[in-house]
Parts: structure tokens; C-alpha cells; sequence
């Protein structure tokens, strides 16, 4: 691989705390969030305007979104379902969102009871209302490599969902193995048949740690081009399809094994597996991440 | 990758537990060697012939070794430090046999207090046995990518080391990140080297997954054309230089990795799966492994 930078994406206060039991009071997430952006991370995923009757945990978007400290130049992109919730993130300045769907007919259809196309074409004209207030968009693709209703996922399901992202005005696409039983050469030859129809500098991957392939799929991603992963401080986040199991791969490993490959992250890996170890006691749980728990065993 | 086929040497009936606490009786060590050898693996360490001093877990080492099932087309190799070790081997019917140094100067005097020329020295008479005796001999070399003590581990010194072992007859040469520290790339760069003295056909990996890198480790060697894979079912095995933290990459893990990718490995991943899970209860702790927690989370 050559490769000097790549950005990562923190999704730790949005992706993983949307799956932990125990409620964070707001200052909490807010000092999480200005603890994140005090690493050096440039994109931090910071809350999700969805309705709080889905996503408890997330119920103060609003107040979280207004109580962090805003560090130039970085993004803090909010998750947005619909108008209202793209309302709602306008209300409080938010510059940046982010939109999802899933690869998976049987995904879509028993988490929002419509069809990829259906949940797509509800979206847009959330993208239209970005594009006119030159607000930027990220789009989500769950279930890349496999989905817990209908199993395998057809690559070319991958494909075409990320391209119609893509020219909806997406300016990146992040691949998410919701489910984390991908390994590498999937992993690979799912973000190779992607890169055929858009850049793959427009491509993030997002993997889940659920078999402990998280690593070698970012490894197996990075030697096809990617320069953008999504992670999530601490691990924070389980997997909603296999309780108990380990959810988003640890920000603090990804980064101690591209530190250790001589690739530029900007990010200080100290800091971040204090930020990591200091959540894991606000959530009362043990860190996921191999690199804290190494650091810190006696 | 192109390849089709990778060996695993499961180390977690010898490496494994020399560093569990819990104290297994001998038919429960018997146990699990019987069942790793119905998986398919056709390497399985069995047990060392060190002094029961050092090692209380492995005092049974005779009782084991004879206890087992020989399996035809199963190697058993078996840990021996010196011609006492080679001597109780041999007198309960062991064929092959494995010896240890590491690429650390450091390391070698804090552990045996002798230089890695003077370790070496030790088991020529031991190599000059198993010649005559047609014995197999397999060499380990520990802190390929960092020491506990001295740090950093200059490539050069791994490169010696194993040339030594081979020259002494040594049919494979086992590279050892004992501490877990290494990263893809460094991983990659010392096997190459290595692989420019003696055959990549006479080298195998062996990752402990401290930091969370083993999988990416074991990817990128694969990539370099390695072939042969240590690993410890159940992630049997802590990390002696960081208590608590992981140890050994967990078969079962590299299992599912290579067989997504379509790698043949003539092993069955569900009986491995279930050997370890039984393991790790007769050990009384939880299984290091994410593929084994992911399928029995509900």
C-alpha cells in the first residue's frame, strides 16, 4: 500500500452510542465530542435527528448539537431521516448531514417497511433542501456484505445504491458491513466493483468488529484505494442483531495499526485512547478497543 | 491472493496454556487434543517437556502425550528446551518437536540469562538427536516485532535467527510477534526479509492479538506468500508482559477469515468452534474468540 493520510470518521456519539443501553446525560456527549474534536479527528459524526421515540438515547440532538464547541475545520456531520429531521438539525446551524439506506431488500423492508428505491426517493428531497442551503451530504450503505434477514447481498445491489447516492449529491458514500461477517477479499471485491461506477475517493468503508474481521477488511480496503474509514471511539456500539457481540471496530485500533504503517491520520492516539477509556467508564463497560486494553493492563 | 490452501499449527494445548492460570487435569488436556484432531487440523501441539517447574500447567506432559489419540497424517510436535526435554519426549513416542529462541538479545537474558548465539548453542545437541533419530524439529523465534524489554527488534537479528534454525535443521521456522505490537506493514517487511535467506515454504506466522492486529497481521503475511499460520483455539493464552490483555490470535477467527476467502484449510469451523467454546468453559473464562461470541450471542 502507498499511501501518507487517511481520514478517519468518528461515528462513536451517533453509530455507537444510538446502540448502548445506558443513557448519557447531554454534557456528557458534549464532552465527549469536544474531547474527539481535541484529538485531531476532522469529521465527527455528533448526533442523529431522528424521532427520539426510535433512538432514546439520542433524544437531545438538539442540545447536544448546540452545547459542542465548534473547531474550525472540522465537520460534524448529524444523521437526518426525513424533512423534519433535516429541519430540526438546520434549526441548530448544522452544516453537515448524513442520509442511510441499507443494500438489503429485507433490510429496508423490516427496518422502514419500504424498498430500497421507496427509501431512497423519501430521502430526496432532503438532498434537494441540502443542495440549495449548501449543505454537505453523506450517504450510508448498510448490509455491504451480508444482511441478517436475507443473508448474502448481491454486489450489484451494492453498486447501484451507492451510484444513485452518489448522483443524488452525495459527496461521499460510507460501506457499511452492518452485521461484521465480511473478510477481506469480499470486502475488497465489494469496494472494487463500487469504485468501477464512482470515485474512490467519494468511498468511505464502515466495519463492525462482530467476527474480528474489522481490521483485515480495512487492510484488505486500503491496499484497493480507500482513504476514508469510518470508526467509533472505545467500540462503542453493539451490534443490534447479536447482543453481546462487539459492533464498530475501535477508532483507537484502526489508528494505532495505520500510525504503525506509517500512514497520516492527524489524529494524537494518546489522547484518543484517553477520550475512548474515559467513555467506557461514562457507559460502565469495558473498552473494545485491543489497543486501550493492552496499554492499560498491568 | 492467489492461493488455495493454508496450514494451521494450533498451539492452544502447549502455547495456549502454558499461560492459563486454571490448572486443567490430564484427561481434559487429552480432551482437547482428540477433539482439535476430529476438526481436520493436522498440526496440533501437544504439550511441553520443560521442567514442571517452570511450567506447572505442562508437569503432565508424558501423561498427555501418551493419552492422546495418534490420528495418522496428524502431527504432534511437542516443546523441548534441552536434551533432558528431548530425552522424556522421545521415551513416550514423540516424532516431532519444537525449539524456541527469540530475535531479542534482551529477551533471551531476562529469560534463559544467555545470549540468542549461547540459546542457540543449547540445542544443537538436541537438533543433532532428532537428526539421527528422524525426528521433525519445528523452531520458534519470539519478539519478531518488538520486545518487552528492549523495544524495537532490529529485522536484521529476526533474519539471523531464523537462518540459524534452519541451518541446524529446523524443517519450519516460526515468526513470533510474542507482544502483539506489530502492525500489517511491519509484519509484511520482516517476513520479506526473512524470505530472502530461506525458503517462504519453511516460514509460519505467529500473531498474538494484543493489540487487535493479528487477523490484519496474518492478511497482509499472506499477502507476502506465507502459508502456514500458528494460532490458539479459543485465543487460548494470555499476554505474560500485559496481564489481562489477550494473548494468542484465536483459531477460529483465522479460520472463518481465510475461509471467506476462500482459502482451504481442511477444517471443520463448527467442531473448532464447539471445541472451543468447551475449552473455554473448562478454563472458566470467556472465549477470546469474536467469531465463536458472534455465533452463540443472541
Amino acid at each position: 500500500m502507498n499511501t501518507t493520510e487517511v481520514r478517519i470518521v468518528e461515528v462513536g456519539a451517533r453509530d455507537g452510542l444510538q446502540n448502548e443501553k445506558t443513557l448519557l446525560p447531554a454534557d456528557v456527549k458534549i464532552a465527549l465530542i469536544d474531547r474527539l474534536s481535541s484529538t485531531g479527528l476532522k469529521t465527527i459524526e455528533a448526533t442523529s435527528f431522528v424521532s427520539p421515540k426510535w433512538v432514546p438515547q439520542l433524544a437531545d440532538a438538539a442540545e447536544v448539537f448546540r452545547g459542542i464547541r465548534k473547531v474550525p475545520g472540522v465537520s460534524y456531520p448529524v444523521l437526518v431521516p426525513n424533512e423534519q429531521g433535516y429541519q430540526r438539525a438546520r434549526d441548530v446551524g448544522a452544516t453537515e448531514i448524513a442520509v442511510f439506506t441499507a443494500a438489503s431488500e429485507a433490510f429496508n423492508q423490516k427496518n422502514i417497511h419500504a424498498s430500497i428505491d421507496e427509501s431512497i426517493e423519501r430521502f430526496i428531497p432532503v438532498l434537494e433542501r441540502a443542495k440549495a442551503d449548501g449543505v454537505k451530504v453523506r450517504g450510508y450503505v448498510s448490509t455491504v456484505l451480508g444482511c441478517p434477514y436475507q443473508g448474502d447481498v448481491p454486489v450489484g445491489d451494492v453498486v447501484r445504491v451507492a451510484r444513485r447516492l452518489y448522483e443524488l449529491g452525495c459527496y461521499e458514500v460510507s460501506l457499511g458491513d452492518t452485521i461484521g461477517v465480511g473478510t477481506p477479499a469480499k470486502a475488497r471485491a465489494m469496494l472494487h466493483a463500487v469504485a468501477q461506477e464512482l470515485p474512490i475517493s467519494a468511498l468511505a468503508v464502515h466495519f463492525h468488529d462482530t467476527y474480528g474481521q474489522a481490521l483485515a477488511n480495512i487492510l484488505a480496503c486500503l491496499d484497493e484505494g480507500v482513504r476514508v474509514v469510518d470508526s467509533s471511539v472505545s467500540g462503542t456500539g453493539g451490534c443490534p442483531y447479536a447482543k453481546g457481540a462487539t459492533g464498530n471496530v475501535a477508532s483507537e485500533d484502526v489508528v494505532y495499526m495505520l500510525h504503525g504503517m506509517g500512514v497520516h491520520t492527524g489524529i494524537d492516539l494518546d489522547l484518543l485512547i484517553a477520550t475512548g477509556a474515559w467513555l467506557a467508564a461514562q457507559l460502565h463497560k469495558e473498552t473494545a478497543s485491543r489497543v486501550t486494553k493492552a496499554r492499560t493492563a498491568v
